[in-house]
């Protein structure tokens, strides 16, 4: 408890706040709900922007930019989308002190925007497919807020394409929502499952959602990542249709995919302890951090002036040295260990003597001696393995607490413990999956892509069911 | 006219505006006086803030973010702030529904808000400095707008840095002034004026406004980017105190400076001509583009097959091989030179036999054969030499169209023809400045920092002055 942190086990939703305002990633505004992303908390969403930006455009994505601004008639054109997003919209009345002719709302996610657009976009065949990625603020008004996880301003990205065909938007989707569960398990070392929401928990306007689904440390599952195929509703709300090859004319088929800095909450209730934050070495703003050790000004010179002879050619975004003279060691330890480095290298004048220094693990505390010789690619490979067992660990984690279960009084007597659970349940029946929430407050989290073969009964009606569901309390 | 573009000669505004549309840069959006950015004016931006971005970090700045709304009642504490931006604020007065206690309006720059969170960050000098940038979109509500140049809501980034001295404060207003000096040369291959501005047209809460500008094509000057020093203004604003080493309580100084997507529009009027976009190869998107020229299917073949065996090792951003079916070469060309791309390599079955190819220069039409061999290296040069071509010519055109003028009359009568004017203004007198604008539509662009030691009579009153100012009609 010396840096302030709360312990997991005594309080696990004040240890997350505590991290995260600890380890200044975040901060409370001055607007309810809101918040301010502090340069710790934003230099892992450069990372995550850097890694996503190059995969989205590996598979043919360009970026542009819409407006924030969209009028409130817009949204009303999509029956199930409005329902979905209206109550939760900010809404401008006036501009340039007059009151607006048409209210506009800052956007909570821009189908309707883009494909009034698109609109103007697409008249043949030829024109297709359009494939564009947005970086953007969103707003959706919360009643209850949590730094990261959900706010009402956040940032995002927000993929939307167009297709001639219904096979093609399909595969775009499924795409998409591989690319994300990829960059969860090798970026973040944050492992996944991949499947299809239920009719229920689909976006307000899609004809089908992919989704990734995480387990965090607490047992509660966390949404990472979603992939919309919206067939052709939204080319029907905004009468968007092309010549096709055989001349005629046909509604164009869409998708949306989106991730936002939710996942950097997700980075949190997964890698970190009662420490702080751990934060996956590819995502770290700071990989390595070396901190001197000395008792003399002598010994200073010596200690720092090596340091600074060691890493003379390397990049500086990969090493910083905290030659700090107002700290002493332990508090410089502490400090880093609470902002998440993944390696501390440390250099005392014995070390100098010996030509080695003594590196030491954030993921799991380990120290051990490493040559001055080749250092660079010593930490390398230390940072490879630390990104591996991060995500052996989390996996490791999820198994343990992936439970099947086929009676509903065992689920329920367990559902409060948190895990994911595989259950039978009959999701095509609103009414059962209400009850499920009503008397759990646990969701079906998805239908995996991966669910085997199996037949059996819904655990709360007994009716047939074709596979299992993962059913989960969730952020 | 080919292309629907007009001729500069014939009406520079609409030729702007046709190339930005043609070139497939931006569209109207549905919103009145916002736009939409489409991918290949996008590209431009990203490449902008690829470089501005590192150029802020080798600085010592980092990256964060902070939230769009700002509650009405902050702009109001610092009294010529809120003169400034009050008329041109968005405002939400409904959220999730409800009417909100107090409006919230729509960032026009973010001073208020960070200096609000600022104060529950610094209390000792030992948390100065903070050197933060962040990237965003604004919005100012316009009357009259243009894409690019004026937009109800627009991208920028605005660095807001807090400092424990008047004069560290200066330095750093100095420093970004000139990083933006920097990049507007080397980067845009736009030449422009550093300087102060006068009272009259500094920022609305600063104490002064150093800014860059540069002419355009028109003879109307551009702001392109601007650097506040904001003395105490907004730490008094905000109640935001240090304590210095010395023990006393003092108010912090501050800064801030910000480019805008308003630079897109910059490039444009710098170097395209009639033809479309000219691009400076610094912030091309796509540097490179070759055009397979054929006559028969097995001609494909060959010539394709050669451009990809040419440029197997290079990076997939430097160059695309144009091998659409549909069109012909001649098309492409067209295509692609009104699309701004500074080389267009053309490679056909002679070429092939001869190990040669045809590169095309976008900024002059020129011609040259080029071997196969070292390719990459001899592109690589003649993009140099492009970058390096349309500065000195932008930097010739800013020279002759530079005129030092001492009488009124001449003044009136050359200054709609457009140019930087080398004036004596007693702009410490406001009047003056107002006459100025009203008899010419013209303002004081900046008072330079190279201005030779000169002293003569302001041209309107005839007030001894000392320094000539830059006047200029501007966007």
């Amino acid at each position: 408890m010396a840096k302030g942190i709360t312990k997991r086990a005594d309080d696990y939703a004040q240890w997350y706040i505590d991290i995260v305002l600890k380890a200044d990633m975040a901060d409370y505004s001055p607007v309810k709900g809101c918040m301010v992303i502090k340069p710790n908390g934003y230099g892992i969403w450069e990372r995550i922007q850097q890694h996503l930006d190059r995969m989205f455009k590996e598979t043919g994505h360009v970026n542009a930019y819409f407006p924030v601004f969209i009028p409130e008639s817009f949204l009303k054109k999509e029956a199930e989308h409005v329902k979905g997003f209206a109550p939760e919209c900010a809404v401008v009345t006036h501009g340039g002190g007059k009151l607006l002719e048409e209210p506009l709302v800052i956007r909570p996610t821009s189908e309707t925007i883009i494909w009034s657009t698109y609109k103007n976009w697409i008249s043949s065949y030829r024109d297709l497919p359009i494939l564009i990625n947005q970086w953007a603020n969103v707003c959706r008004w919360e009643m209850r807020t949590r730094l990261f996880l959900r706010t009402t301003e956040f940032l995002w990205q927000e993929g939307h394409t167009a297709h001639a065909t219904h096979e093609e938007a399909e595969e775009e989707t499924v795409r998409m929502v591989h690319v994300y569960r990829r960059f969860a398990e090798e970026y973040m070392a944050m492992p996944v499952v991949v499947g299809r929401k239920t009719e229920q928990e689909k976006f307000a306007g899609a004809e089908h959602t992919y989704c990734i689904e995480a387990l965090m440390q607490d047992g509660k599952a966390l949404q990472a990542g979603t992939s919309h195929h919206l067939g052709q509703n939204f080319a029907k709300a905004f009468d968007v249709k092309f010549q096709d090859r055989d001349k005629e004319l046909k509604y164009v088929y869409a998708t949306s995919w989106g991730v936002s800095t939710r996942l950097i909450g997700g980075i949190v209730m997964t890698h970190s302890d009662d420490n702080g934050l751990v934060i996956p070495p590819r995502l770290a703003p700071l990989p390595v951090v070396f901190v001197p050790i000395w008792k003399s000004d002598a010994e200073r010179d010596v200690v720092c002036e090596k340091a600074r002879e060691i890493t003379r050619d390397w990049d500086p975004l990969f090493y910083r040295i905290d030659d700090r003279d107002q700290y002493k060691p332990g508090y410089k330890f502490n400090d880093w260990e609470l902002k998440g480095v993944p390696i501390r290298v440390e250099i005392g004048p014995r070390d100098v003597q010996n030509n080695t220094v003594v590196a030491v693990r954030r993921d799991t505390g380990e120290k051990q001696a490493l040559s001055m010789d080749g250092l660079r690619e010593h930490l390398t490979r230390l940072l490879d393995d630390i990104q591996n067992n991060l995500f052996a660990r989390a996996e490791q984690r999820t198994r343990d607490n992936t439970h099947t279960v086929d009676d509903y009084e065992e689920y329920k007597a367990r559902i409060d413990q948190g895990g994911f659970f595989r259950v039978f349940l009959d999701h095509a029946n609103p009414e059962v999956e209400a009850k499920l929430q009503e008397d759990t407050r646990s969701t079906v989290r998805c239908i995996p892509f991966d669910a085997p073969d199996e037949e059996g009964p819904c655990m709360i009606t007994g009716k047939l069911c074709k596979g299992r569901v993962i059913a989960a309390q969730a952020y």
